[in-house]
């Protein structure tokens, strides 16, 4: 149990306070960061001229006030300048983008994966060209603060160390480390879990702003989830927390790639929308054969409303178990769920009526993911850029030199 | 989004800090606190200094050093004269108690509660006496700075109002306001749920001190839980968070008192155990009766080793979904779910090994309760401390008014 901060502490908190404010919410006038920080004017004022010097924000008079009087300065986050790669691996495609400051995707690359087994080559060399491509195209006074990748698999907090995935046959993979190495940026890398770091996305861009208890739903192959706890990611112990997929919810039902029984991602996955829509095999994988499934249903096809009446009441009763363990403000569905739920949202919504205890649901709101596929790589760069927003001028004088 | 303290701010936090841990951690040299605390001797010594003054603390010599030189004075909670009334509205009792800053239980009462449908009065009435009787054999210099009480269900955060419970017919039942007026303490009475509460009293006073991600589950007539997430009680968005007993592990399973089929409390529960041995109906109910299946079980019981076993299962399945959602550092089984994890450990533990991913129960620990039966009183007696620690003086110049 520590005591109070310094003097210090409280001026390097403060630092990553202010620039946190314009990171998240754009250019804002010392007046209004005043008051919202709850600060004097000349704390604010000396902030700004520290953060300024290093460069990490700039002050510039605002376009139009419509007010009378001397306006304040506003204060912008410097996004040209400060930046972050943010990666992602996903199941379907590996991203790579340049983040500025402030959350401006200013640059990205992509390219398709193929589904099955991989190696970390495969993983690491693209995403580091892609990288190189992009931090050939910077000026040379610009900075790179953090790099982070989301992940759609388990992966350990303290190492970055993939623990499981799908279509990972092998276990124990150094990403992190490997991602380093091949990037020789001279910085760490960070890696996260996809849905985790989607929900966190949610929690500061999207949706979920606001809301401090929420759940965040993501189909892919799978199905994960990141929670967000009293404004917190859940982390759990060693980083694994917010596994929701492989909750229980038919211990008599289908096979899971865990080995499993019944775990939501076995009976609410892409697989179970597929196959009891009789579309698997022959058929298309992925996000637009879900897609396919829910169009057909709106059209009137018995089969495929069938086949989301009965997923549909899986996902109510994995949200209702949910609703009960953390009762949240907001659950958010993502990825390839959005268009399970859009589609079977009565079966959902009905199941919750019958399951979820009425305390822990009252209020509750359902929606759909805001960033959409970009919520991944959104948190991805909200990752990376923790450290300078935390320590803003120590990230900065270790980057420069 | 609020920037960093100021000095009065911290001055208060200080206090706070230094006389929380001596309420957790007991007589503390002055020399300890203060490399504990991270601040400087003279800091500490102001601070003591206002705590006692303000009778918090006293410091003394040390009995014994065994070393040379001036020995370090001892700050010590003022037990005997600061104190808070604990309450516990159980299922089959009702307990208050007076305990002392520090944690002393310096008195208490109890009385046996029949089961059945309770009107307010007959929870508030025999407590609000227990209290007086406790409050008239106190010296005229104590202090009573809190009063919290455990309820064996939900109970909403912001107004201490009764949600749900067991043997509950009416709802909205406005307990904390109800205990207030008839104690006429002129304090407000906080009330909590009694698994949240005892899950605070293991991770601060159990078995669970120094692990900062836990789960308690709490058998009763039902099963209530309490998660511990990153050092602080999970109580999601309004105060529900926790109610793992609705967790459903077996959607064709039992009617459970809430209307679901199969939650983990009608799988795992005291009637589920009772029933599964054949020993519904005719026989008593309660912890007892549990005891006495585990007892019969050890003795080579057949039809109580197979209740087991059954109960055993269900309660591993949903251990390993909390597993999987949380990555808990423990799991602790408390109340009449003590006994059925010691007669099912085996059980439970080849059912975590089957669905619990291999990384999220990775260094788990399953343990019992450390508190037993008083672990929701000492949470409650936690709960009620908490204003007098997050600012001690304030607290006690009110009271003392």
């Amino acid at each position: 149990m520590r005591a109070g901060p310094s003097q210090e502490e409280i001026r390097r908190h403060n630092l990553g306070a202010l620039l946190r404010h314009v990171h998240l919410g754009g250019p804002t006038s010392r007046a209004e960061l005043t008051s919202r920080m709850g600060l004097n004017r000349s704390t604010i004022m000396a902030l700004t001229a520290d953060l300024t010097a290093a460069g990490l924000v700039r002050e510039e008079l605002p376009r139009e006030t419509g007010r009378a009087g001397r306006p304040s300065l506003v204060v912008r986050p410097e996004s040209a300048r400060v930046y972050v790669f943010a990666l992602d691996v996903g199941v379907d495609r590996l991203v790579a983008a340049r983040v500025g400051l402030g959350g401006t995707i200013l640059d990205r690359r992509e390219a398709v994966r193929r589904r099955g087994p991989f190696s970390l080559e495969e993983i690491v060399g693209p995403l580091a060209g892609f990288a190189r491509q992009m931090h050939r195209k910077t000026r040379p006074d610009t900075v790179c603060v953090g790099v982070a990748a989301a992940f759609s698999g388990g992966v350990g907090r303290a190492d970055g160390v993939i623990r499981f995935g799908p279509n990972m046959h092998s276990v124990d993979v150094p990403l992190a480390e490997e991602m380093a190495r091949k990037l020789a940026l001279g910085l760490p890398v960070t890696v996260g879990n996809d849905a985790n770091l989607a929900a966190l996305a949610e929690h500061t861009r999207g949706v979920g702003v606001g809301c401090r208890d929420l759940i965040y739903l993501h189909g892919d192959v799978g199905i994960g989830g990141g929670v967000i706890v009293n404004g917190q990611l859940l982390g759990g112990h060693a980083g694994f927390g917010g596994e929701v997929g492989h909750m229980i919810v038919n211990p008599k039902g289908r096979l899971c790639g865990c080995g499993s029984l019944g775990c939501l991602e076995a009976e609410a996955g892409e697989r179970a929308v597929l196959e009891a829509a009789g579309r698997s095999g022959t058929h298309q994988l992925g996000r637009d054969a879900v897609r396919d499934v829910v169009d057909a249903a709106d059209r009137g096809d018995i089969v495929a409303q069938a086949a989301l009446s009965r997923v549909g009441d899986w996902l109510g009763l994995g949200v209702a178990n949910l609703v009960n363990v953390f009762n949240p403000e907001m659950v958010i569905f993502g990825g390839m769920l959005r268009e399970v739920y859009l589609g079977s949202a009565a079966q959902v919504r009905s199941r919750l009526a019958v399951d979820a205890l009425p305390p822990s649901r009252d209020g509750l709101r359902l929606r759909t993911s805001a960033l959409g596929d970009d919520a991944t790589l959104v948190g991805a760069a909200e990752l990376a850029f923790a450290q300078v927003l935390a320590d803003p001028l120590e990230v900065l004088a270790r980057a420069g030199s």
